[in-house]
């Protein structure tokens, strides 16, 4: 995840947009956050994330895959699963998971 | 757009993810972006917006919409495209769009 915005793949493929709004009680949550991100790259069809945090409020994580099966093989990971467990229990006010097929796609990139 | 992220719908529904690393030009950007939100309320369909911003950095805005009509409405607007012509004239770097059909969703509110 870095400043440039993953790419406009060609569609079919999923997003995976997770919103959320976090509490107090951050402890473990960027090691567990940088496993994830280090697991999810070993998943065939895996392509990509975007993210952003508003400071002290709202983030949201895009996540990119292939197809339906890299989104199941990523979601019935048992790390990930546990890592979902904890994140209800200690890291997040709320959340949001809406799980997309994209139909259509554009990207822009300033030549100049 | 709050710090309280959209709901889970119940699908299908519409998102568009939009990406953004902008330039150093931002001017009128704010004034535009207020009046684009102003403008999207009026689209019949419209579900809501999140927004996030790494300080100086990445930006993701997803709009939900119900239903592929509302997002060609949206699309279509007039002030809209002019937004988007200015946008790639003096604001964005670079920029991804992604329009997808939401298949699954759930949302998680602490309740303690």
């Amino acid at each position: 995840m870095s400043d440039h915005p993953v790419e406009a793949f060609e569609p079919p493929y999923y997003v995976a947009v997770f919103t959320t709004v976090r509490t107090e009680n951050q402890s473990d949550y960027r090691e567990t956050n940088a496993r994830m991100e280090e697991l999810v790259r070993d998943i065939p069809g895996y392509l990509g994330m975007d993210h952003a945090q508003n400071p002290g409020g709202l983030g949201i994580t895009v996540g990119y895959f292939r197809d339906a099966e890299a989104l199941a093989q990523w979601r019935s990971n048992a790390e990930h699963r546990a890592a979902q467990a904890r994140g209800r229990a200690d890291w997040y006010r709320s959340y949001t998971l809406h799980i997309a097929k994209v139909e259509r796609s554009h990207g822009f990139t300033r030549t100049d």
